[in-house]
């Protein structure tokens, strides 16, 4: 019934084909076009699909049993498209009616846009280099979408979310988030306002479905994609972005270093309707011939825009990366491990002057401001291990990354703040307790942390545990860790293993933070396992067919599935079985948890042992029981 | 290089077969015949492996670079056997010579110790249904050792660690533990002594390695293994037994309820050097036709000195299930989830009596003293899902279980507390709080806690999460999950996956928690990784052949064990290298992270410049990078 294969062009997306139980609906918002995603679980009960009952109905009757309540879960899969067409502009009639906004001719494209080796960006554009996955958009460049590159007009100061929030207004894009979160829209208004969430969305990405980070929100996860020198292709990077949404991205960092830069990133962004941030020194570095020194504000200032124009939501900028602070890591044990973060303390060492990104920190302000592309201001002197955590490196730039902030809030241009990377359990609450107190309360945004440097190939399980307690301490975002993390590239497995784990990190600090709406989630699940609604427990399941084809390793005949029992304790043994037996026994007698047992029951006792002598035998069991 | 096949017989265990720099030792305790296993790791070095080292002369020097200490990590494999025969008993001349047991006649065996389906069991015992693995043992009984059971003599009172300790004796499993968990033999005897840590050890499992479970030494973690009636058989079942051990379970619980039970737990002993630990009352279960109302404490009593002759070290007891409790359980989501606790729940509802294991449990006690078995006092009232965590069903029958742990001691029988299950982040540790307030301090040992329900299929994550941060706040041993749980018996993959994940919790824990020992392994891996010794970052992983193979899809070459870059950057933008040079700039010039930079180093910084203008630059990249 479910699938798995990344996508397929003429069906719609994945979420929706689970299940005839489990499909994708839209709930307006105050205004008319703001359609928010929702995947909708309806209870199958305990027999065998029929088709759905009715969907905005409430609460459904099985069998004359209790009610069960379908359940609504937030959906990130976008709407679904030719990927070589790309997505509708849903947000393109919000930003022109703001009116601050207009299309101008904008920066010109050039060869060394792709990076180093020109000749393979042609190799990327024509596609032959492309997996079999992408074979739907091979021979063809990016979505052509006929909209020339937007900006601010000389008269708006900025459009930015904060802006607008800051000034009382409640877009529509708030509008949408409001509604996806199931909060109100003016406290969206007041955390944008605040700076404590951001709301990353370039004017020139109408593509995006909106989503707030923030403290108060659900908490989020972003993916990771990209190329590299030795591996990736833009097609695979599309299919990674897809199948990454799938699994419940709710933004996407490209982080391309390999050949075809710039043409990768338009395909990812056409495509994608969450928010898609960058490193644009990674681009920038290629275009100084991948030699650091060699970087100069111009160069990054060139590549800025025209990431801007192209249409990312969010920059990673390592400007915190000090010239002072560079030594600082010279007794750790692995030194400086984020790519930014090198590449900025060779050229403060090289040129011995100060990081340009904070010396022109206010230049970039007034770009970023003018196309709404919120910081994500880096962590470029993060622990790469255990033994570095907490160190005076990472918190001398946490320091810094604070003042950056306000600056930022100055220009009202929106921020959130990068955190590690390799955390041990115990030091994991005060990052984010140094967090909120250095850097004002702003968006805090981690890299797992990893809880333990030992076991490469499983940390996505070794930074699942420090994502699921950071967050619970107060971390908005969450950037997911694969198995392949410190070994290789993801592949489509290593996304959705990864993107899984952090989903569960995420979901379980929604829980622990006492998130109004995270515990219905829970509740329809277990409530389904406990009346042995298979079916409901699988479509209510974060990864269904993986739930399904489990169960249906030891007890694959059909019947199973709406079996009293399961492998685990076969059908003549089962706790939830006798646990009932005891539930309905004591409701039959009227019994309340307050009231003891103890007196005029004794009498009861042999009624409910002749009730019981045959324990519920189900007919459809395995001939080998 | 390494393998994966659960066993063989020609050669030792897997875990010293990974590589020559990967192998197994023995170090010896204070006494001559106390030796105690280690995987000790030998540094490689950036070359290809030319032989390992001088084992015994601690750091080793590579490349004229700083010395690299080897590693050495506890292991939990055992000395290797054939199946058929067992395992030597290393433990016999300790206990014979304490000359306070002795062997006996013992209990007459009989059709009915199978379970029901006495049929089956002959089927299972001459091995005819047993799996493709298990071909070596098939067609055999399990071994036969040629001991009768041994137990108290007339004389002595008990004869378990516990009572030793409070008599201010060191025994030689002590002195192994201490060896073992690399601490003084005092501090074992005093927390063994206080009650806050266990060493299930019972005198008729002569095979066991000495461990211990307490707050003050390594976290460690149970695995469930066991067949039920729909699936499994005795020959799986010690697959599964090794394959664990291989991963690094501590103990292991045979949870079996299919037919061949006695049969079954009969191999898992004579082939476990850990601790096993099972749940009588599901045997005792069978004996009564498998119906709750007929189960009576001689049957029960009867299945406890069945086991206590065969070996089991601790006994799963759900005597705090009251029948005042049950009602407790009516308003939940989930009921009663636990097997035992829904057996005992029903067996006081139908007879409308106390729970027959807490009215017995005096005589239980002197059971258990004369084998020296330890209690794990079952907590059959845990909540099966967030929604029931912490409420007053489970936290009343944890009082009863700190009750009972007061007169288990007061009879010299060693003890541990059994906890959840479900348990959202935020109310993880009011568990451990509550634990060892109400429990005194004994040694809490939990199944988990899942901290989220939505995710079947991935529950092995799910409770990753948990079990770290219950472990932090002190719980001592972690019974796993594997991806399989609430869907199916786990199969092998399943054990793995689930041990790896418990074992990264439990480690990650120990790092949090502090241990002396802990950090070595990280940090050795964590500078492997920073000098791009790749096979030695291999070595010290938790799953070698894992990280190897994930290393291998995107650089198979030999050539890339001895890169100094990764297929994340590629040779031409590596961050770990631009660290490096950072560092030798610094190094070379005198910095030190408390001297600026600022001062009199500008025309340090064209030196820098000109030596850093070629970036490292590798041979041996695949043709296409």
């Amino acid at each position: 019934m479910s699938r798995e294969v990344p996508f397929d062009n003429d069906v719609p997306a994945p979420a929706q084909r689970d299940s005839a139980y489990r499909r994708k609906i839209y709930l307006r918002g105050t205004r008319e076009d703001v359609h928010v995603p929702f995947v909708e679980v309806l209870p199958v009960g305990k027999g065998e699909p029929s088709g759905p009952g009715g969907a905005d109905a409430g609460p459904i009757g099985l069998d004359g049993c209790e009610p069960v309540p379908l359940v609504r879960l937030y959906d990130t899969t976008g709407p679904g498209s030719d990927p070589a067409r790309g997505l509708p502009p849903l947000r393109l009639r919000w930003i022109k009616e703001r009116g601050d906004t207009a299309e101008h001719e904008g920066r010109s494209p050039g060869p060394l846009d792709e990076g180093r080796g020109a000749a393979r960006t042609r190799r990327v554009r024509t596609g032959s280099a492309m997996s079999g996955h992408g074979a739907d958009i091979a021979g063809a460049g990016p979505p052509e979408v006929g909209r020339a590159p937007r900006r601010s007009t000389p008269e708006a100061r900025s459009v930015t979310q904060l802006h607008y929030a800051r000034q009382g207004i409640i877009t529509p894009e708030m509008d949408f988030v409001a509604t996806r979160e199931s909060v109100d829209a003016e406290l969206v208004r007041q955390e944008v306002a605040a700076g404590r969430a951001i709301m990353p969305s370039n004017v020139n990405h109408p593509e995006l479905e909106p989503m707030i980070i923030g403290r108060r929100f659900l908490v989020k996860v972003n993916a990771n994609i990209g190329t590299s020198s030795v591996t990736s292709s833009a097609a695979g990077e599309v299919e990674k972005l897809s199948w990454a949404l799938r699994w419940g991205a709710d933004t996407v960092m490209d982080l391309s270093t390999g050949p075809g830069i710039h043409t990768t990133r338009e395909w990812i962004l056409r495509n994608s309707p969450a928010p898609v941030g960058t490193v644009p020194i990674y681009q920038a570095l290629e275009k100084a011939g991948g030699r650091p020194e060699d970087l100069t504000w111009e160069i990054y200032r060139d590549t800025l825009i025209e990431q801007a124009e192209q249409g990312v939501d969010y920059f990673t900028v390592h400007a915190g990366v000090l010239l002072r602070y560079v030594p600082m890591t010279m007794n750790r044990v692995t030194g400086i491990v984020s790519r930014g973060g090198s590449i900025m303390a060779a050229w403060c060492l090289a040129h011995h002057e100060e990081n340009f990104l904070y010396a022109h920190f206010d230049e970039m302000c007034e770009i970023m401001t003018a196309y709404d592309i919120a910081f994500s201001l880096g962590d470029g002197l993060r622990p790469g291990s255990v033994a570095d955590a907490n160190d005076e490196a990472q918190l001398a730039e946490l320091a810094t990354l604070g003042e950056l902030a306000e600056v930022a809030w100055s220009k009202d241009v929106q921020v959130m703040i990068e955190g590690p990377g390799h955390v041990p359990m115990d030091k994991i609450a005060q990052n984010v307790e140094l967090e909120r107190e250095l850097c004002h309360d702003a968006p805090f945004y981690t890299l797992g942390p990893l809880t333990t440097d030992v076991a490469p190939g499983y940390d996505h399980i070794t930074s699942a545990i420090g994502a699921a307690m950071i967050a619970m301490h107060g971390t908005s975002m969450l950037c997911y860790v694969t198995p392949k993390e410190h070994l290789g590239l993801p592949d489509l497995q290593d996304v959705k293993e990864g993107m899984i784990a952090y989903k569960i990190a995420a979901h379980a600090a929604d829980l622990a933070k006492q998130h109004p709406r995270a515990r219905e989630w829970d509740d329809a699940l277990s409530r389904a396992r406990f009346e042995f609604r298979w079916e409901d427990q699988f479509n209510l399941s974060l990864d269904p067919s993986t739930a399904r084809g489990f169960h249906d390793e030891t007890l694959p005949a059909g019947p199973a599935k709406t079996a009293h029992f399961c492998s685990m304790c076969g059908p003549k043994f089962c706790s939830m079985q006798i646990s009932q037996r005891v539930r309905d026994f004591a409701a039959e007698h009227g019994l309340s948890p307050t009231q003891s047992l103890q007196v005029g029951l004794s009498e009861k006792a042999s009624e409910f042992r002749s009730s019981g002598a045959e324990i519920y035998t189900v007919q459809n069991v395995p001939a080998d029981a």
